[in-house]
């Protein structure tokens, strides 16, 4: 069944109740690799509850709403669909234990044409179900790889964020941990892609894949250790393309470039096969 | 104020009901180190909710009373509390998700001086609440190294179980990570001592220890890839006695030695520093 654009468009996401923990907090973090050095303590502020704070880049995993895509009402070829890109805007530091309402919509379908595929781009606002207030939105763009063709406008999208044509101004190593994927899940991604040999190879990896949005966290650490001094309430936005996958084990080498007004442009690399896996990133950080 | 033995004896432990899921399980496990190769089934079948079993070992968090002896009742000096021995004995294999009562009981107090303190020993039943069955047992030791000298008798207590005076059967060596006890701790024993450095500091030690309990699991991890085929439910019983705390990322080897009728000895070094830190174990298998 083709995708019929003005569904998909108007698609009703399920509103999400999620509550938390400082637990779930903690297991975020170490998910991301964080307490490698347990003497730390820009480290052991995010994994430990006398003095916990939550990361930024949390805010994807709160009031998740499932993988809605894959509800045969879409019409869309879900086994296709790859995370293409990822942006953050954090409004208020994130609780370290909260209930919080995830509000999603349909925010673009966009037709690259039959070869090339459906772009979809979806919003998320997460709120405080005490205070109402938006904590943070979350922008996604999903590769529909499988869905172009439909006779949509092809625009307009963004371009990416250009990166600067020098040397970067800083670069930050992160080994992560060959459990990594094991340890991240368990903050609600099950995808067995990421956790079942099989599954993997079945997907056309030769093993179980990172979550791109562990490597996105994994990236969000690198930024507020290089330029946030590990506070995280300095971290306003933050919005990547992701290029290729990582696996678990390997190490994810950040480079940044400062810009003006507190923007930093960065990306990532795997040290072991020097492949871009995060590009056209961009920053936000308070002064 | 001292110990009144009396009242010790007959102290209520709350019965705790306590309800854990798949992801607990899992989350237990990645706290003794499992996925570290997450391409080996033998782990997988431990960290991924696809094919999961519950390890033996993870009684020992099941229906957890608390550090009740803290209560000020008690009388007793519960900063000079340590973990002497553990033993546990598995009716039933453990269930990767349920709801469990804990029963707890003091089943002993003897005396062995002003010097070395009063010895507490105590029982704790793992009940499955649906079944009303006796999943497993645990018997546990404590020192109370503060609290000797109220003139109780001095036993009787079993005596260490003898290990054999031979080359070890077979030995097992595991990595611990050096966030072990930072992840192992969501398990549910928050003691500060084995995240905060400034109470690791406190308690005599130059950075935070790891869990008894987590080493405990590790050797069971070493018992069940040894003699069980990695089969969970081929373990009926296992006791330590513990000798000296493990830091986080050391790697602890244990040695094996098969006895008889499914007897296994064993006991357990930190290859690091050459110590013995379990020691006296004595496990029996299912042939």
């Amino acid at each position: 069944m083709p995708i019929d654009p003005e569904v998909l468009r108007q698609w009703p996401i399920a509103e999400v109740e999620h509550s938390y923990t400082v637990r779930d907090t903690m297991l975020y973090a170490l998910g991301l690799g964080y307490g490698a050095d347990p003497m730390d303590d820009k480290q052991l502020q995010f994994v430990y509850e006398g003095r916990l704070q939550a990361l930024p880049s949390m805010a994807v995993v709160l009031g998740y709403p499932g993988f809605w895509i894959s509800n045969p009402g879409t019409g869309a070829d879900w086994k296709k669909v790859l995370h293409g890109e990822q942006a953050i805007e954090i409004f208020k530091p994130l609780p370290t234990a909260a209930t919080v309402i995830g509000r999603s919509r349909v925010t673009g379908l966009f037709d690259k044409g039959k070869d090339k595929g459906a772009v979809l781009v979806s919003e998320r606002d997460v709120i405080d179900k005490s205070s109402g207030d938006v904590i943070c939105r979350l922008t996604s763009t999903t590769m529909l790889r499988g869905d172009g063709g439909f006779g949509g406008p092809s625009g307009p999208l963004p371009a990416p964020h250009p990166l600067p044509d020098r040397v970067p101004d800083q670069t930050v190593s992160i080994a992560t941990l060959p459990q990594a994927a094991l340890i991240y899940r368990l903050s609600g991604d099950y995808n067995p892609l990421h956790a079942d040999p099989a599954v993997a190879r079945s997907g056309g990896f030769e093993k179980p894949i990172l979550h791109g949005l562990c490597t996105f966290g994994v990236v969000c650490r690198a930024l507020l250790d290089a330029i946030c001094g590990n506070d995280p309430s300095k971290l306003r936005k933050m919005q990547v393309r992701f290029s290729a996958p990582v696996f678990p084990g390997e190490t994810i080498v950040t480079e940044l470039w400062k810009e003006t007004g507190g923007v930093v442009s960065f990306r990532a690399k795997v040290k072991q096969r020097d492949l871009v896996v995060i590009n056209n990133g961009r920053a936000e950080v308070a002064a």
